[in-house]
C-alpha cells in the first residue's frame, strides 16, 4: 500500500485541482436553465474516469440527464465494487447568503466552499481518484464499475429504468457510495442506516383571482390562512404527524439499540450552539439523534403565496403553495405514504378552497447489514487509516436508489461517507475539508484491499 | 345646469385621453424602482389642475411622495369642499396574470383595463375634469380645494404631517372623497362607513441557516411549520380572532342597523360564482354583507419562505415570513390593535424559533353621519343622475386618513365613490368602467348645487 500513499502524495495538488474544476460547472439538475451546464458536467465526469484507467466508459443517455459508467475488469474470478455517485447539485439559492459565488470554489482556513463540494462532487471524485491511485501503482485488489448519475437531487426519476435495463453490466458484490457524513475527524463512524422520503406540493385555491382584502377580507377564505391551517393540523402536540396510517409498519428500535444509538458522541449544547437556537424540537419520548436517524418526520420545504414584494399591499391571495416532504424509516412504503399523504391532505381541506396535491419523488428507506464483507472491509478500512475504530450511526438522510439497488442487483450497499453535517448541504456556502477529501482518497484503497481478502475468505 | 351637461357630453373624448395619459404613469408607491414615475405622475396632476381652473397650485414636497395641492376660492362666504384623491397605485404584480399591461390602458366592452383605472387615478381625475365644467361654464357654487397624494397605497405616512401643518390653506366645510365602489349602476349606493386597518409583517427563524431538511428534519423547528402553527392559532374555530382584547369597544350593530344592512341587495349564488367558490367563509353568526362590513378581520397578505423554486428542495429554512393585515371597526384604536398583535405574536411563539414583528401602516374606522348637508348633498345628487335613491353601504376598505382630517381639520368626509367591487382594486386587470366614469363626472357637479344650497340654509 505504500506505493499507493506515495503516490496520492505527489498528486494531492492536481487532485484538488480538478476537483475545482468539477465544482466550477453549475450542475443543477433542479432548474432547466442549467440544462448545458449538467451535460457538460456529465463528459467532463467520464472523460476523467477515462484519464484514471477507466474502460468502456460511455456517457448513456436517459430521458432526463445522462448516467456516466465506466470499468476496469481485471479478472472474473475477483469481486467487483459498484461505485455510484450523482455529478447534480441542489439549487445554490439564496445566492445573497454565499460569502463567495457557489460555482467558484475557494478556499477558507483548509476548506473548499462550493455548491457540491461534498454533495456529492467532492465524495465521488475521492473514488475516481482512488480508482487512478490503484491503477497506477498496480494495485487494484478487485474489479470496479462506476455509475455517476444527474438526477439524485431530482428523485433520481431515470435510474430505475437504467438499473432495470442493465443488471448484466451492473453486476457486482456490493454497491460503495461516499454521500454521507461522518461525526468528526476525530470520531469517525460509518453509516448503518439511511431514510426514505416522499416529497410532495401543494396548491390551495381560494377566490379565482386575488382580491381586495378590504372588500372581500373575513368573507371569502383566504388560502394562505387555511393552507396554514391545513399545515399547522399535521402535526399534533406531541409533534406526532396525524396523517392516519402514518406510522403503520414503523420498525420501533429494541433498548439497546436505542442504547446503542445514543451512546455516539453528542453535544446538545454544542448542536444548539452551532445553529443558534434556544431549544431543539421534535417528537415527545426520542432524543435528537433518534429523531434524526430513526423517527420518520415531516417538514415544509417552502411556503408561498400573495404578495411578497417591498412594503405592504392589502391583497387577499388567490393561492398559496407549499413544497412538503417526509423522512420515513424501514417499514414505510414510500409510495403508500405519498398517497396517504395526499388523501388526508385533500380530506382536510374546508369546502371554502379547492387543493392539488403533486407528487414530486421519493424513495424507501434502508439498513445495512452490519455482519457483511463489505460494511466489515469500510469499518477496517476506517480503523486503519484513522487509527480509530469508526461509530456506527443512523443517518437522517435518504438516497433513495440503495433500496433500489438491492430490489434490481440484489446487492447491499456500503455507506462510506466522509463528510460533516457541518457542510451546510442544500444551504448556502456549501463545503469540504481538503483534509476529509485526501483522507477520503487514501482510505478507499484501504477498503478494496480488506474487502478482496474478506470476499475471497 | 344644463350647460355643465353640454360641455362635459362635448369633451368626453379628451376627458377619457386624459385619463389614459394619467394611467399610463406606472406611480407604483410601494416599489422604490418607480420613484421617478411617481414623481412624474405628482408634476402631470398638477399641471391638469391649473389647465382645469385651479389657483395656487403647488407640488408639496413631503418627506415621502409629494402631495399636489391646488384651489379655486372664489368667495369665503361660501362653503369649501376639500377633494381628496391619490395619485399613487398598487404594485401590478402578479404581471402574468394581466390580459393587457397593467400600465398601458386598453378599453375592452366599455371598460377601462389598467392599473389605477378605478383605484383611484379614474376617480379623483373625475373631480378635475368635473371642476373644469363648472369653470368653463362658471357654474363652480362654491369653493374647492384639492389635495391629491402619492402615498395612499403604503400608509399616507406623510400626510398626517402635512395636514398638521397646514391646517389654515385645507380649511373647509368637509372633504369629498371618490375612492370606494357602489353596488351597481342599477343599484347607486353610497358608503356610510370605512374599516380602519393595522398592517403588520413578521418573520420567524429557526436556525440560523437553510439546513439539509434530512440530516436535521425532525429535531429542528422549522420556522414555516412553527409560522403556519402560530398563523392558524389567530382564528379559533367559529373564526373569531384569539388575540386577547382585539375586540374590545367594537361597536356592535343594533337589530335594526343589521336589518338595514343585510336589506342592501346582495345576491350570495352570485357573489360565490363571480369568485368561483363553492363556499364563502367568515365569522360565524354574522351575514357576508355584515362580516366585511362592520366586523373586524384579520389576513394574511401574503406568506413565504424556504425553497420556492422549480422542482424539489429538500431544505429546512432559516426563516419564513407573513405579512398579515387587520380591518378594524369603530372602537378600535388601529395603534392599540398593532401593539396586541405584537404582544400576542411574540408571546405565542415556541422557545425554539425567534420572531420579529414590524408594524408597516394603519388608521382607524370611520362612520358618516347621514344626516349631515354633505352627506345629504352626496345622497340628492345621486338621486338626481341616476334617478334613483341611493342605498347606504357600510364599505371594508380602509382610507385611514379620512379619521384624521376630522382629528385635525374637525371636518366630516363624504364618500362619493363611482367605483364597482369587481373592479379588480388591487389585483390584475383592475377596470373602471367608461360610464362610471362619466357618470361621476356628471354626478359631482350635482354634489356642489347641493351642498351650497343646503349649507347656505
Amino acid at each position: 500500500m505504500q506505493s499507493i500513499k506515495n503516490y496520492i502524495e505527489e498528486n494531492k495538488p492536481r487532485f484538488l485541482e480538478e476537483l475545482f474544476a468539477l465544482l466550477r460547472f453549475p450542475s443543477v439538475s433542479a432548474d432547466p436553465a442549467y440544462k448545458n451546464d449538467v451535460l457538460a458536467t456529465a463528459d467532463f465526469v467520464a472523460q476523467k474516469l477515462r484519464d484514471a484507467g477507466a474502460q468502456n466508459v460511455e456517457v448513456c443517455p436517459t430521458s432526463g440527464y445522462p448516467i456516466v459508467y465506466g470499468e476496469k475488469i481485471i479478472n472474473n474470478n475477483l469481486p467487483t465494487v459498484l461505485v455510484y455517485g450523482h455529478y447534480d447539485v441542489q439549487p445554490a439559492d439564496p445566492l445573497e447568503l454565499w460569502h463567495t459565488p457557489p460555482f467558484e470554489p475557494t478556499v477558507r482556513d483548509g476548506k473548499i466552499y462550493a455548491r457540491g463540494a461534498c454533495d456529492d462532487k467532492g465524495q465521488f471524485y475521492m473514488h475516481v481518484k482512488a480508482f487512478e491511485a490503484m491503477m497506477h501503482t498496480d494495485n487494484l485488489p478487485c474489479n470496479i464499475k462506476f455509475m455517476i448519475e444527474g438526477e439524485e437531487e431530482v428523485g433520481s426519476d431515470n435510474l430505475g429504468k437504467f438499473v432495470a435495463a442493465n443488471k448484466e453490466r451492473l453486476a457486482a458484490d456490493v454497491v460503495l457510495i461516499s454521500d454521507t457524513s461522518m461525526i468528526s475527524m476525530e470520531t469517525p463512524s460509518l453509516e448503518t442506516g439511511l431514510r426514505g422520503l416522499s416529497y410532495m406540493e401543494v396548491e390551495v385555491t381560494g377566490p379565482n383571482r386575488d382580491l381586495h382584502s378590504g372588500v372581500y377580507g373575513g368573507a371569502v377564505a383566504n388560502p394562505a390562512t387555511i393552507l396554514c391551517q391545513m399545515i399547522a393540523s399535521l402535526h399534533d402536540e406531541n409533534n406526532h404527524i396525524t396523517i392516519p396510517g402514518f406510522y403503520d409498519g414503523v420498525v420501533e428500535l429494541t433498548e439497546e439499540e436505542r442504547k446503542d444509538l445514543n451512546s455516539a458522541p453528542f453535544d446538545l449544547e454544542e448542536y444548539k450552539k452551532d445553529l443558534e437556537i434556544e431549544e431543539v424540537w421534535g417528537e415527545n419520548g426520542y432524543s435528537t439523534l433518534e429523531r434524526t436517524g430513526t423517527r420518520p418526520t415531516l417538514e415544509v420545504n417552502g411556503i408561498w403565496g400573495g404578495y411578497t414584494g417591498a412594503g405592504a399591499k392589502t391583497v387577499l391571495p388567490s393561492k398559496a403553495f407549499a413544497k412538503i416532504s417526509m423522512r420515513l424509516v424501514p417499514g414505510q412504503d414510500w409510495e403508500k405514504i405519498s398517497e396517504l399523504f395526499t388523501e388526508h391532505f385533500v380530506s382536510i381541506a374546508p369546502k371554502s378552497v379547492k387543493v392539488k396535491v403533486t407528487k414530486h419523488h421519493g424513495g424507501a428507506a434502508y439498513v445495512t447489514p452490519t455482519d457483511s464483507p463489505a460494511f466489515q472491509a469500510a469499518y477496517q478500512a476506517i480503523e486503519e487509516s484513522f487509527g480509530k475504530a469508526p461509530v456506527p450511526t443512523r443517518g437522517g438522510g435518504s438516497i433513495p436508489i440503495v433500496a433500489l439497488f438491492e430490489e434490481e442487483l440484489g446487492i447491499k450497499t456500503v455507506l462510506m461517507g466522509f463528510g460533516l453535517d457541518s457542510d451546510n448541504l442544500h444551504s448556502p456556502n456549501e463545503k469540504y475539508d481538503i483534509f476529509n477529501y485526501y483522507k477520503g482518497i487514501e482510505t478507499i484503497p484501504l477498503f478494496f484491499k480488506h474487502f478482496a481478502e474478506l470476499e475471497n475468505k
